[in-house]
C-alpha cells in the first residue's frame, strides 16, 4: 500500500538549475528531492510540483507529492523529517500531509501566488542581491496600476508565454495584481488560476516598461490581441520572483 | 601628496573569515579590499577599520580609512568605483568622501551601533539561515528589557569581554539597548561609545538566557561587578549580528 504525501516547501533557488529535474548533471530542487527519497526507499520515486520555477527563482510555498510504500513511510511527519534532514541548508519542508491517494499537486492547484520585487534606489543593498531585481530608476507606480487593472481577467497570455511551441490552450484567469511600495522597493503580487512559461516575469517586465514611461497603459490590450511575444515587454530577470503560495480546493 | 580617504562599507559576512586580514591564507573583508588598492596603486595601502567583525558577521555601515596618492585617486568618487569595480558582490563601498588628514575610523568613531536578530519560531526561513540566530524558543521581552535597563550607562564590561587577556581599559559606556518584535522575530539593537571583543554576542546570549526564564534581570549588576566572562551568558552566534552605524564628531 502507498501514502500520497503532499509537501509545503520553501527554498533559496540561487544556486539551483531550477526546479525541474535534469539527466544527468542535475542541480535542481526536484533532483535534490527525488535523491533523497531514492535513498530512503530504495526506490525511484517521482515527485509531481505545482509547477516548474526557472533557475535563480525562489519559492516561499511551492507544493509537491509524491507516493511512498507505506513499509517506508508511516506518517506525513516522518516524510518531512527524513527530507529535512538530508535537505541542504536552502531548502526546507515547511509541512507534510497526507492526502487522498488521486491528489495531484500541479492538476488540482485552484490559484497560485507570485512576488517580484524591484529595487528602484540606483544601488541594491548587498543583502538583497540573489533576492531583488535592481533596476535603479524610478517607476511611476500609479500608471503601473492602470496597466496591471487592464490585464485582469481571462485572457489568451500567449503574448505573455516565452514558449512559442506552446500548443495547449494559453488562456489563463488572472484575478488580481498588487503592487506594493515600500521605501525603494516596489513588489508586485500577481493570484491566478495558472501562469504560462516566464509569463510573471514578462507581466512585470511589460509593467516596469509602463512605469519607465516607455509604454502607455493603454497598449496592454493591444498586447494581449496580438499574441505574439515580441509585443509585450521584456522578461525580468528571475532573481526577484518568488513563488508565494498555491491554493487547493477544501 | 596623499589623501585620506574614508569609506562606508556594506557587507555580507557570511563567507569570510571576518573583518581583519590574516597572513597568507587570507579571506577577509580588509583583505579584499587592500588587495584591490594594491592593484590600482602598485603599493601596500593598509585600511583601517572602525573595528573588526567576526567571521559570520555582517555590516550595513562599516566605516574605513586609507591614505592614496593623488597621482593615483584624484577625488573620493574615483576611489568608490574604483573599489566597486573590483570588489565581489557581497561588499559594497556605499560612501567615500575625503577627509582631513588626521582622521582615523577607529580612533575618531563617537558611537557605535549593531543590531543582533532571533528568530523564536522553531523554524527560521532558509532566506533568514545566515543573517538570523534561529533560537526556536519563546522570549519574555518584557523581562528582557529590565535587565537591558540595568546594563545602560558607563560600566566596567569585562564580564561581558572574550578576550581574557585584554590588558586595556575595559569601560565602555552603552547609550542603549533598544528591544523590538516584528512578528516572531527579536532584534536588539545597541548604541554605545565602544564594544570589547564579542561584547555584543555576550550581552545577546546573557539577555536571551533573561528571556527564557534562565536568569533574572537583577542578575545584571552582580554579573558586571564579577568582571569574570564566566558569570555572564553565552556567545550568541555571528549569523544574527551586525555593525550597523558608526558616528564620527561632525
Amino acid at each position: 500500500m502507498k501514502k500520497n504525501i503532499k509537501i509545503v516547501l520553501e527554498y533559496d533557488g540561487s544556486r539551483y538549475d531550477g526546479w525541474q529535474k535534469q539527466g544527468n548533471t542535475d542541480n535542481t530542487i526536484q533532483g535534490k528531492i527525488e535523491g533523497i527519497l531514492k535513498k530512503w526507499s530504495g526506490e525511484e520515486i517521482e515527485i509531481h510540483g505545482s509547477g516548474r520555477t526557472d533557475a535563480g527563482v525562489h519559492a516561499r510555498g511551492q507544493v509537491a507529492n509524491f507516493h511512498i510504500h507505506t513499509k517506508i513511510c508511516q506518517t506525513a511527519d516522518e516524510a518531512k523529517q527524513y527530507l529535512n534532514r538530508y535537505l541542504p541548508d536552502d531548502i526546507r519542508v515547511l509541512v507534510a500531509e497526507e492526502m487522498p491517494e488521486r491528489f495531484h499537486s500541479r492538476l488540482n492547484a485552484v490559484t497560485k501566488t507570485y512576488s517580484y520585487t524591484v529595487e528602484t534606489a540606483a544601488r541594491k543593498s548587498v543583502f538583497d542581491r540573489k533576492y531583488v531585481y535592481g533596476l535603479g530608476k524610478t517607476l511611476d507606480v500609479n500608471t503601473m496600476r492602470k496597466a496591471a487593472a487592464e490585464l485582469i481577467g481571462e485572457h489568451d497570455f500567449k503574448s505573455f508565454c516565452s514558449n512559442k511551441k506552446m500548443k495547449k490552450s494559453t488562456v489563463r484567469r488572472l484575478d488580481s495584481i498588487e503592487i506594493i511600495e515600500d521605501g525603494s522597493k516596489v513588489t508586485f503580487v500577481y493570484t491566478g488560476n495558472g501562469f504560462l512559461y516566464n509569463m510573471v516575469r514578462i507581466l512585470t517586465g511589460t509593467l516596469l516598461e509602463v512605469g519607465l514611461g516607455m509604454r502607455k497603459p493603454g497598449e496592454m490590450k493591444m498586447i494581449l490581441n496580438a499574441m505574439n511575444r515580441e509585443a509585450a515587454g521584456i522578461t525580468a530577470p528571475p532573481e526577484g520572483l518568488f513563488l508565494v503560495n498555491v491554493e487547493y480546493e477544501k
